[in-house]
């Protein structure tokens, strides 16, 4: 499909960790030129029969691609139980009817780390139209959902001590997944579109200086003996969330992206892309009162842009001229969780040693997993996911507006544009406290100072609000941590548990650390009437939090 | 259920590995005591609307446990496709109509790394009934099969340079998950029983001793600050496959496991036993003409003994009375590799940083799969697994039986005791070339000496032959690796696959290496007739094989 003049990927094998360039080669791969052989007797592997596999078919009824609108509707969202719900259905049988099919004597016998085959031309396929990568060879790779798939890419690139570049504010469990292997992180300064080109430039330069120094005082001062002992590296791999990012909801333009590609080609750092929420990018939020109006035409144009977003626009690889970026998608947002299933987008190179890797971890996905979600996916065809997705996104977009709808009912919240900080750039909203009628005019002034702020995400799960905790009576005593905490820890007796902030900092966070408290709250899967509840509950909380000594 | 006298682990948390020891608290600890509030609303995770999840319900039809007999058949079996056979079925909707009920809500959603709490619940009651450990805190913690099981715990109790003992030839993949992380293996010598006790005590035992050695010289000639990066210590994890063994088909008894049990306690080793064959025990082979008479017999005492080995008499983890085993058992072997599930038996201590290095890695397995196999096993109950179990058993050691069968068809089948090397007690048959007519009487005598031999093995799914190659015309020049090799390749090219033996040496093999050439050759999913084939051809092929040049 490619024309010739897409390059293919670069020689980045340099980037391979010690522990990744001493996995074995595959062990199939003295086998694979006989496998194919007609008539062929495999007594090499321990595989069961699968006439003991006890499961003779396995069936999924699955919604139709249409089963969420593609405008906005009046009742947004329910519990869902009981209601009406068109669906298809399909079986799997344990014997293929005809040879190709899927079937559980395949897909639940042991396989190749590369999963079954329909699933792999699936997601070929997909990445190829949806995100057509700047080079010719990129791989796709199954793998168990983003967190198998950053635990895997992270050690086939970083060694013992290496650091990871990644945003001032980040997604906690890819830390919790590195940080035991003592790799160190280096977190960039963020605006509101995420990751700063400049703040990245700055920080790679100045290391680049740093190494060379410390390279020439190595080789000037030491014994020649000792130069072995003293690995000394910048940062070599970055982790980024480009959209949707988790926690603070932004959403990178393409210049931004093109700009940091750049960088990382200029210092040879490989990007790993963890993007969970690129299906789920939301137009902006617009206040309830001039919604109605402004929806119908934003809607209007949502249709044609979704369309192209997911064709032709948000290429997110294209930039990837050498093969630098590891894409990790997943179906834990646009499916399940539970599939645990994902997939990689990358250069061969890497997805060979990440296939390794897969053998000895996690083996081949879940085989359920995999005859349900391709099942799913050929009954629906290419068009009918892009149906979905397209669905999908307004119905998160329709839980964040609802979630927001209902902070503006419990708070007085105020527009305007930030300009510092990690929201540098976006339309903010302030909240304060909406004046008490049996408050006296002294309390009621000490309110009105905005307690918290945020921007509306432009994509994925989550309002990221800054408390401003400045006005509290304590603030100056015991530190913005300790509020923070106290404030969590008073919701959460009020019934309200929302994720606190300081899980989310990229450094290490101490009782002394200077900054802002905040939340990460999710809309996506709470009910309308528990999130008004949850927003009253938070404005009688926050009441009384500011008068607590 | 255990009494006041059995006691609780033991403190080994001086075992854990550096990595292990580095990672994070569980995150849910903070929220934990708010998680069973009434009312609770949660907008903490980046959890997807349930609603969204395009599968209403999946659904199974299973084998019914009595689907195999448990007495010998004649005809053993077959393709599998197009039989006629018993199915139960079931259906799981996304809401569960009574609290409790198994859903997809829950099963296809983020969930802890402990699993399903129905799974959990199997797991813990069948590990209590079945294995019964000496220590009252046993904990059970479902994985992702035992590829997954033992890489976690490989990590949680090694760190780089660490070394592992295990039994001279052994599982592969299990070396092949440790190897890159530069951790080395200690081989020891094994019998017709597996690993050998008294070469287990010898070589802790002068490891112990040089240990000593070497700290004193450390202490007495190294500068005191240099001690720090002196490491040095004798292996203290042991990787074993007891029952079964990967690639011999050795089970040890009793007696054996308490040696090394004890041996272990002495020298603080842990022990990872990973136990996938061990409900596929199986009778000793009988030759084919023997057989009527003595299996009207053997299966008389065949089913009293299963059903007490399922209940009484295999009790792996009871010796274990200080929480010292961490045991792998899978779903792999008894229901589908597919499955990608399994689950661990070990101390509290361990099994809460093997959940910590698995949020971090699969995360929770495959929801599909949680919801299929506890379905599975909630409709059949604990006492029709185990009938399932019983049968099982059965038709692998017929499939056994009738490989060893086409073997003895197929060339001159003589037993003998051996009483040296790694089969050492062990009754094995030595095969040797039938004589053909067209054969000078010089020709028939140079074959009439044993090609290869084996022993029957006792469990799991592979016949373990060791090739006697001293006679081929090149054996003297290019030695046993290339001859096993070529040997390998000749068969392959014939379209018959083993498993090439020094894959499976835990020493490094080289082209200079002594010793003898192996095949692994697997009867577990081959049909009869594949099975008559493989051996008539392997006895042309060999026929050719010793006189070639």
């Amino acid at each position: 499909m490619y024309s010739e003049k897409v390059p293919e990927a670069i020689d980045l094998s340099h980037h391979l960790s010690e522990v990744s360039k001493a996995r074995a080669i595959s062990p199939l791969k003295g086998l694979q030129k006989y496998m194919t052989k007609p008539g062929l007797i495999t007594m090499a592997g321990g595989t069961p029969s699968p006439e003991y596999f006890p499961f003779s078919t396995v069936s999924g009824e699955t919604l139709i691609p249409e089963s969420f609108p593609l405008t906005a509707q009046v009742i947004l969202f329910g519990a869902g139980a009981g209601k009406k719900e068109k669906t298809t259905s399909f079986t799997i049988n344990k014997w293929p009817a005809h040879t190709g099919d899927l079937n559980l004597a395949t897909a639940l016998q042991y396989s190749p780390a590369t999963g079954l085959a329909a699933l792999q031309k699936i997601i070929q396929e997909f990445s190829e139209k949806v995100y057509q990568p700047g080079y010719k060879n990129f791989t796709t790779l199954i793998d168990a959902g983003n967190t198998d798939g950053w635990g895997r890419a992270a050690l086939t690139l970083l060694n013992q001590g290496d650091s990871v570049l990644c945003s001032e504010w980040t997604y906690p469990s890819a830390l919790a997944g590195i940080r035991p292997w003592g790799i160190k992180t280096v977190p960039i300064a963020m605006d509101g579109q995420g990751m700063r080109s400049d703040s990245l430039r700055e920080t790679l330069a100045s290391w680049d200086e740093a190494e060379r120094g410390f390279k020439r005082y190595v080789l000037e001062l030491l014994p020649a003996r000792l130069n072995a002992l003293t690995t000394y590296s910048g940062p070599h791999v970055m982790y980024i969330i480009p959209v949707g990012q988790n926690p603070t909801g932004a959403t990178m333009e393409a210049q931004r992206k093109k700009e940091i590609y750049d960088i990382c080609v200029e210092f040879d750092v490989i990007i790993v892309e963890d993007d969970p929420y690129y299906f789920l990018q939301q137009s902006p939020y617009v206040p309830k009162d001039q919604r109605h109006r402004r929806r119908c035409l934003l809607f209007d144009l949502d249709r044609r842009e979704v369309y192209r977003s997911t064709r032709t626009e948000f290429l997110e690889v294209r930039f990837d001229y050498q093969g630098r970026v590891i894409r990790l998608d997943t179906f834990s947002k646009t499916v399940a969780p539970g599939c645990r299933l994902g997939w990689y987008t990358c250069n061969p190179q890497f997805a060979e040693r990440l296939e390794r890797a897969g053998e000895t971890g996690t083996a081949a996905p879940c085989g359920f997993s995999q005859v349900m979600v391709a099942s799913l996916l050929l009954n629906w065809h290419y068009e009918g996911y892009i149906r979905w997705l397209r669905a999908l996104r307004l119905q998160y977009q329709q839980r964040r507006d609802a979630f927001i709808d209902a902070l503006a009912d419990a708070f007085q919240l105020d527009m305007g544009i930030e300009i510092n900080g990690h929201r540098k750039g976006s339309l903010v909203y302030h909240a304060s406290l909406k004046p008490e009628r049996q408050f006296s005019e002294k309390s009621s002034m000490r309110y009105s100072k905005p307690l918290f702020s945020f921007v509306p995400p432009s994509s994925g799960m989550f309002v990221w609000l800054k408390l401003h905790l400045e006005e509290h009576p304590s603030y100056t005593a015991v530190g913005y941590k300790a509020l923070e905490f106290k404030l969590w820890t008073a919701l959460a007796e009020h019934g309200i548990l929302f994720g606190f902030g300081s899980m989310f900092s990229a450094s290490a966070v101490t009782d002394e650390t200077k900054g802002d408290g905040h939340f990460r709250i999710s809309f996506s899967s709470t009910e309308h009437d528990d999130m008004k509840k949850a927003a009253s509950t938070f404005a009688l909380v926050l009441r009384e939090f500011m008068k607590d000594q």
